[in-house]
């Protein structure tokens, strides 16, 4: 081989950097096929030959299945290839303990595999290790590629591992002057058909629903994710209520749908650290007022999806009550992600914005 | 020329059914060059020959200024082209008045063009009839080519016309909790701004803006149309005052700008009629609250402007006072036009609803 074209040199065992990116894009797509809640991030493996052709790929499936290493070692071997000297393409750092799976690390080492390629190093204490126990069997190891993709397919993930507590995401549909329902109390509907079809389709993918014991007396929530003709997901979250009055018999959350959870505390750092413990990533909470602007007041919303409908009210419920602001410069400011129309409707994602001393970013001062 | 393969007939006069469409479309482009605010509606013409290629083109550039077919006429000349027997394509149909210029029919007939195709027919009593005039003088008119985007074009123009009262845009700039102000009345800024370059630009295309006299002494606005780096747009709109209080002598509203017009009336009624007869064609209103609850009660407002910003206040003054809503049912519910991302903020542009008796659509009933 005449390398003098491109004045890059590589050995033969090692794949090029743009065949590696390429892979790792895959690995992600990969990845995001795999189920968004459970206790388990979602990961995708690529094995590459020393030509960077893709010799096998996987992902993990969820809790209880094989770890994405371990399905694209199986689908090599399955497809009678042999992962000897391939690179892996892995999107979270090959973990390093026994679970109820092998190491993958190790599975890696056995299969004798050339090269990893990591885009997230594992923050999982348990889990961590990895990237060194593979570098001690002699395999070469970089992290980082894609890095910002990876993390951001593992958002929640990440963010539950890293805090003990799960990501908290606040659903508000309010009319466009902030109304949760009219003065007499009726809200049904705000929000149109596509915005809570949408609505639906986030249940499905998160580990829990939060409401306040409030709400549960005053709406009744199924908090079921259903589909478009009524019937429910496969999946559907745990069911939280916060709050101390009790959860009447009759309620629609002791009906069909996930298990129930009654958590009669107004404290918040205890709901979210039980909630962590339970293993649960990404809570979803939808309401009401209480709840929404507890968190709130406590920094503990990490996202916001606000559903907002050409609708005006001029009197009812306010999505939220007040939480110490007086002045403009200690509002909630959240940094936008997307703008997406749903029917009538608008969906704004939006995020925490980047902090100071804990407390959200002032806007800065900006001349008349 | 043998037209057996198309089975359409034609005679050498007539352009086909295609290019005329073709040509509607370049005469909406022209007519959008022209300003959007004034008295005259926006024109634009095309003149094609009898092969449906381009001979001329003109669009109308405000009040005092040719309008669109006779300045197309002027183009074809000045290029040393006949227009006899050309076809004109125009946005609106041609007027039959004497106006500051003279009638575009006779323009035409004079030219000896050969046949006009229409978007739309002129609403304005004191302007129509020039389909006829150009009819009786053998010269073949068709209308609504196009129909639907013409009348978009000229929506508050149209809507001016045909009920004596500007079309009516209420502007909104609110926290996603539909918000104005924070509780000590702090406002700057919640939007963003690319939000804000956006509302001055729409200020530069209106005629008028108005506020109520409570929000002259609150806020001091100046409600003059600014570019990015604070300098005046060249057409400044007329500023309106609607209410009984003072304007103080120091007031921004009496500093560089459009002119002043202070209205002491809580009659929205009075003021809507007052500023059609003034030919004030579209009025924007940027506040405060009680104004703009007054407009929605009244069913007077055309379109929503309603820039939302990713921000939580929990309390301060809403954009919407109560205006009569205790269910649900009968909330101010607007048809979406259009989201725009601007920035961290979101723009949705929505119109009224099809109406029930001259009151909003009520929504349709929907199971759970």
């Amino acid at each position: 081989m005449d390398h003098t074209e491109t004045g890059r040199r590589s050995d033969a065992r090692t794949v090029g950097v743009q065949a590696v990116e390429d892979a790792m894009r895959r690995a992600l797509e990969l990845a995001a096929e795999g189920p968004a809640h459970g206790p388990n991030p979602r990961v995708g493996c690529v094995l590459l030959d020393p030509a960077g052709r893709t010799v096998a790929e996987g992902f993990h499936r969820g809790a209880g299945t094989p770890h994405a290493e371990a399905a694209a070692l199986a689908a090599a071997r399955a497809a009678g290839a042999d992962p000897r000297g391939t690179t892996a393409v892995v999107t979270l750092e090959p973990c390093a303990h026994h679970g109820r799976t092998g190491p993958c690390a190790d599975a890696l080492i056995e299969a004798g595999v050339a090269a990893v390629h990591v885009a997230v190093a594992d923050p999982n204490p348990v889990a961590t290790g990895g990237a060194d126990r593979l570098r001690a069997a002699g395999i070469e190891v970089t992290t980082g590629t894609l890095a910002e993709e990876g993390e951001e397919l593992l958002r929640p993930w990440l963010h539950a591992v890293r805090t003990g507590r799960p990501w908290v995401t606040l659903k508000l549909a309010t009319s466009l002057d902030g109304r949760v329902a009219a003065p007499d109390g009726t809200s049904r509907w705000i929000t149109g058909s596509a915005a809570r079809a949408h609505a639906h389709r986030v249940r499905a993918q998160v580990d829990a629903i939060a409401v306040g014991s409030g709400t549960v007396l005053t709406d009744d929530p199924s908090l079921t994710a259903r589909t478009l003709d009524g019937g429910l997901f496969e999946h559907q979250p745990l069911r939280v209520v916060v709050g101390t009055r009790a959860v009447p018999d009759g309620a629609r959350l002791r009906g069909p749908g996930g298990p129930l959870l009654h958590l009669p505390t107004h404290d918040l750092d205890e709901v979210l650290r039980t909630l962590g413990e339970r293993e649960v990533r990404h809570l979803l909470v939808e309401g009401g007022p209480t709840l929404a602007t507890a968190l709130l007041a406590a920094y503990a919303v990490d996202e916001l999806h606000a559903y907002v409908a050409p609708v005006l009210l001029g009197a009812g419920a306010s999505a939220v009550a007040p939480f110490g602001v007086t002045t403009i410069g200690e509002a909630a400011r959240l940094a936008t992600r997307s703008v997406t129309r749903l029917g009538d409707d608008v969906l704004l994602v939006a995020r925490r914005a980047p902090t100071q001393n804990g407390r959200p970013a002032r806007p800065t001062k900006e001349e008349i």
